[in-house]
């Protein structure tokens, strides 16, 4: 099963079109969670994935999927990568669709290493060993499409998905996203490739496993793109912390209150914070909860 | 000192503006060299790290700099990217320069985590502690300004050092850099922004530690970009395997033969399948030496 029909099934049973996004800092670990041993890589490293695998445990069954911002680990070194791997490999394990956000891009025979490490394993002797497995990856489209293919093959060859960078949530995201060429913004030339780099990977859903990152910060743009890519599924960042709204964010969904799943990563996972005497875990499915209220409510009780 | 006086110093020393590019995988180890043990991933990884060893022991006197490409790192996973940080350690203990490839860029926060594990080290308790430690990285600047600011808070706070994609080696890179807007090209506008983005960052060469990728395949952008960009010292990969040649690439320099950096990877790390009987280490260092000579000579016999 395409991947992106899996995708788009799981949103549907759950009733539920929200990503948690496990951007994991020791920082925003409850009080007296995080104790550092005499390798705080380590320690920082375990502490991480301690704190994932509760959260992974209580809201596996709400939330379709996860994605995991691989720079908090990667600041912590081989330890770091490896709870990276472990919280990948847990979600899974749990029935949740990962998503790697790992914004690579290279030119075509390094794109094709970056694709083994995240999507189809690397060969090793007559068999293939993953490294990082996910279901998607984020990619950075600024080399163009010699340095796509590599990914797209991996889709087509080990049913995986990708996220092309389109507009991407950031107040600067504008910058050379909204530069005018020919006569439409940078983004708009990104995303009629992606439209195009997906033609051969459109599943039952009618989406294709190659899809958008598109901020909830610039509704406006959401709305034109899903007009414009109509086999493009979007992942839709900037809810929450970084100031997107349901409201705004509906428009990038189709008319059926489709095509498109909402990554919330600081308000889920420090809704503690603001949850007096709850623990951390029972409080991020509360807010899990709300945000999904939250998101059904603005998509007028359609989903998927 | 600014890492861009000591790299331009470096070269001077040498009389060379190579860096080695160590984008090492196993198939590219002489035959026998790699021995895949019990844990094929553990086994890589130590064998990649040997040769990279031999290499930058041969290299380390007449070459100022190496760069590794962290995606055939990732490929193994956590042992992969073990040896990706034994390599560097190594290089810089051997005296060399060191970039590591890695071609991140993430809104602000995420750029912070990725400024941390490449160039800053990440906090941790009292200390700080390195994860991957390198004098540059490769940045992606789709994102914009904000994206890069904890790259150069990070470059002005450590000494560090970054080169910004620009216009890239590979046959696709134009599909979106070379779109223009507002009359001149996309890659052009990331370029202004790379001058601006190091304009605190000038030392005592006249450059700036916030330098430029500008792929060896493309001499006339690379000529255009050079008298554009007075202050931003360049990277230059595409020479050798990917076609650039030394007579385009010193179009890149500046008239005092310098401002450039240039990288090869495969030419030099495989240049013992093209030397029958002499072994892989001493061929690297034969086709490093003959590659010097082909710039200098295209230099007019000025470096730096």
């Amino acid at each position: 099963m395409n991947i992106i029909d899996r995708m788009a099934a799981a949103i549907l049973q759950k009733q539920n079109p929200t990503a948690v996004g496990l951007d994991t800092r020791v920082e925003y670990l409850p009080e007296g969670f995080f104790k550092p041993g005499a390798d705080f890589q380590k320690s920082a490293g375990e502490a991480i994935f301690d704190f994932n695998r509760a959260l992974i445990d209580i809201v596996c069954d709400i939330v379709p999927a996860v994605k995991v911002q691989v720079a908090f680990y990667e600041m912590y070194g081989t330890e770091g990568m490896l709870a990276f791997k472990r919280t990948l490999d847990y979600a899974k394990q749990a029935g949740l669709i990962t998503i790697a956000d790992v914004k690579r891009g290279d030119i075509g025979s390094t794109a094709q290493a970056y694709a083994n490490a995240f999507l189809s394993g690397t060969p090793a002797g007559d068999k293939t060993l993953p490294a990082f497995d996910a279901d998607f990856m984020t990619i950075n489209p600024y080399l163009g499409t010699d340095g796509i293919k590599p990914f797209t093959d991996a889709c087509s060859q080990n049913d995986k998905g990708i996220f092309v960078l389109v507009k991407t949530s950031n107040p600067s995201g504008g910058e050379f996203q909204d530069l005018v060429a020919n006569g439409i913004p940078m983004y708009e030339h990104v995303g009629r490739m992606t439209e195009k780099w997906g033609e051969g990977l459109i599943g039952a859903s009618g989406y294709s496993a190659v899809g958008a990152v598109v901020g909830a910060t610039y509704p406006e743009q959401g709305e034109s793109l899903r007009k414009l890519l109509p086999h493009t599924f979007f992942l839709i960042p900037g809810y929450g912390a970084q100031g997107g709204t349901a409201e705004g964010i509906a428009k990038s969904f189709d008319n059926k209150g489709g095509g498109a799943i909402v990554n919330a990563s600081r308000s889920i996972m420090c809704a503690y914070k603001k949850q007096p005497g709850v623990r951390f875990d029972a409080a991020a499915k509360n807010e899990a909860l709300r945000m999904k209220d939250d998101l059904l409510s603005a998509l007028g009780g359609r989903i998927g």
